[in-house]
């Protein structure tokens, strides 16, 4: 039972132990009815005081996590001390229907990647840590002036300052013309996704989404008790024609598009084709979701088509951006634009979920998105994305070659690798395991076996070489 | 058409003009097919380029909001550039009964709060903008060191150390044992009566909350289709055999108590109630949620009894905190203390919802409530508090003492009035927004009429006297 006192921390020892004892037991590594070091024995290997760890073995018994009979030595519970027969059965009410849980491949993943050391974490979707504008956003935390701001309730639907902010952005970043009533704040474009999928579809609608798509695996539309159909992806995006085709067979309701550098795909969807999306769309009176969190990371080497909410002009999309890819996930700042009664529904919904979003992210980004230095930080992230992308390719190209096939992507940081041999997808999964290198199985984004999305933008310039030959070491084994 | 431009701003004219008039379009301030001041006219106003404002029209033109005529000139367009029976109707989208709005009183007295100017907002449940600790809060943001900080998604279930520090000061402040993993941090309360209304109970599923109370104007309750029973609120709390007697003709699956400072009647139940309560719970098999953002506002002046939750040794008791009344509403921190695995089905489900909070307001908080300055922060506004209400209740006991009675509260910041004559609601509404001073009348917490809620935390000094003579003419009109 290894715990880690640490002294200079103000939290008292006694509870330190608590919590620490407490996480092995809730992960296992403490099973129930093992016996536990004495009184004496932990206060000596942790160099503290005997009544320290006394009153920690005072508190966990209190909750009911260890017990200690006389003579015989101290025991982890072997129950919970909560008798279910007699006391409320938390599983009955645990076990509902309504929110479905997370697919468990990713939960597992997750999991992994938690506990695991010295590994290579390739699955999360998200840049690596030394690429979050960590100093900027201090710079900005040392000058905002806090008492000219009101730290009361703040408008469901964001701050007016960021909602301005962005309004501008959009216009100068993706050409995307609207005004700040028409920006919702949402706690990334998850939450646009969710307040989307809840307040303006029902249980049995029917919504279209690319085929494969990271959408697949999202448990939001399934707790929310949609249907989903596919269109397939191809090297230059979906084919319009086929919604024309799949509207015949189903009451399409939605459709939700990623069309610039798609996940898993990569893909870029010509503008030829979001235009003629665009039109077939409204023709068909079926709104668009256009989830759009990619399109700065263009490694600043080629025009992209503008997204395909520029060329609305019938408002028939809603927008969805976020500063999760580009800034960093833990802002949780993201916005949707949308007609102003869908805002103003969905204000009103988020308002009972959780009366708007915490008031310090949204001015820490206001200031950011206003600052020259935006502009700079995005320009960096592109050049250390694309470095990535070419000591990566180099190193695929030399150890990999003869087992896997890909397209070198352009921008984004996911690289969408299939197997040139057939293989189990567990037994790969497992390996990852086994080797700690994370990556995201293709089942995960619809019938899509015999793929798998690996996230360059995690890895470490000087780590590559390593990654992928342990990931050459783990396609031999599952293949 | 008033509208103000800001030169220092670094948001360009043209958008600041495109802005400002769509709002007066929405508020209906710009009727449809009014004409709107020329270009050259709206530019001498503005003492700004012409060229800018032609800029501006572009815009809003191309947007669908005006209509320029040559000739005759330019008018707020008269219905929105989307023909409804040609494209999406998106009002189809909007009417799906998931969720319904929130209560239209309610709506409308928000609604009143944001347009008035030079009024007393009453009715907000929120500390007055001075009582905010803005200059410890910035002193925090000064000093916090980003670099150490993983920026990058973060548990759901909330950052540990804000967790571990919340378990500290529950054990020291609210004599409640636990640890860090029985902690969910929410944004705010409202997120933590979400997650038990959608993920723990049922539609049809019949709920026990006091009568009097806030939840019963809550829409989450509602658009989570739960029935509501009423325990009502005597002097010392509710009765706690009732729950026994309502047992018997509902099969209850929850009961809701804010048995501190209760919102709205500022009741404290008694401790043997508690026990009482906490006892019946237990052997019925119904989990309590305990709701308790007022404890810590006990003027200083009563030993308070401790939480239910303190004496929940059989973990039947979910307890709900928050900084909301406290520290700032917009920080947007709550807490949930639960058995785990409770906490762990409601961090899967936040995950699929928001994809857990900001980084930002957790650090901030964590190191707050560490801090020897949370504790004097809690004292001065205790002191300030009570300073208030005695002001109040000496101006009210001078001028309304013939038309009204009212318990002295000794703790939180709402007095809940009842009036000593005959009246009519709606009446008492109007004049309360003739004379803009706002408050929450009795029907929002169930069949209260004949009573109205006044937040005095928000009250400047200064200003009782002045608006307790508003009161007594409102009240005086509507009886």
């Amino acid at each position: 039972m290894l715990l880690t006192i640490d002294r200079r921390s103000k939290k008292p020892i006694f509870k330190q132990i608590v919590n620490q004892i407490h996480q092995k037991i809730l992960s296992g590594e403490l099973a129930p009815n093992s016996r536990m070091l004495s009184e004496r024995e932990l206060a000596k290997t942790l160099s503290v005081n005997r009544m320290t760890v006394v009153r920690s073995y005072d508190e966990l018994q209190s909750l009911g996590l260890i017990e200690r009979f006389k003579g015989s030595g101290t025991f982890v519970a072997v129950a919970h001390k909560r008798d279910v027969s007699k006391l409320t059965n938390w599983t009955t009410y645990i076990n509902d229907n309504t929110f479905l849980t997370t697919n468990p491949i990713i939960q597992k993943i997750r999991e992994h990647s938690r506990t695991m050391t010295n590994g290579f974490d390739l699955a999360n979707g998200e840049l690596a840590p030394d690429l979050f504008p960590s100093n900027l956003l201090e710079a900005i935390m040392r000058r905002i002036s806090i008492s000219d701001i009101n730290l009361g309730y703040s408008p469901p639907e964001g701050i007016g300052d960021l909602r301005d902010s962005l309004c501008l952005s959009l216009d100068s970043r993706k050409s995307i013309k609207t005004t700040s009533a028409c920006i919702l704040i949402t706690s990334g474009a998850q939450q646009a996704l969710y307040l989307i999928a809840n307040c303006l579809l029902r249980p049995g609608d029917v919504i279209a989404i690319e085929s494969p798509s990271y959408n697949y695996s999202l448990s939001i539309f399934k707790s929310a008790g949609l249907k989903i159909v596919g269109l397939k992806v191809k090297k230059d995006g979906i084919d319009p024609k086929e919604i024309e085709h799949l509207y015949k067979s189903y009451n399409i309701k939605m459709i939700f598009l990623n069309p610039t550098y798609q996940n898993p795909t990569g893909t870029v969807m010509s503008s030829k084709k979001r235009i003629e999306v665009l039109r077939i769309s409204e023709r068909l009176r079926i709104p668009i979701v256009e989830d759009d969190p990619f399109s700065d990371l263009n490694y600043g080497t080629k025009a992209l088509p503008p997204p395909i909410k520029s060329y609305d002009d019938k408002e028939n999309v809603l927008y969805i951006g976020s500063f999760s890819k580009i800034v960093a996930s833990g802002l949780r700042i993201g916005w949707l634009v949308a007609p102003i009664e869908v805002i103003k529904k969905l204000s009103d919904v988020r308002q009972q979920i959780d009366f708007g979003l915490s008031i310090f992210p949204q001015i820490i980004a206001n200031e950011f998105v206003k600052s020259e230095s935006y502009t700079q930080h995005i320009e960096l992230v592109n050049d250390l994305l694309r470095f990535k992308r070419d000591i990566l390719v180099t190193a695929m190209n030399r150890e990999l070659k003869h087992l896997v096939q890909y397209q070198e992507p352009n921008g984004g940081f996911h690289l969408w690798v299939k197997l040139n041999n057939k293989y189990n997808e567990s037994k790969l999964i497992n390996e990852s395991f086994n080797n700690n290198l994370l990556f995201m199985p293709g089942s995960i984004y619809g019938d899509k076996n015999g793929y798998f999305r690996l996230t360059f933008a995690r890895l470490n310039n000087q780590d590559i070489d390593n990654a992928i030959e342990k990931l050459k070491l783990i396609i031999e084994k599952a293949t």
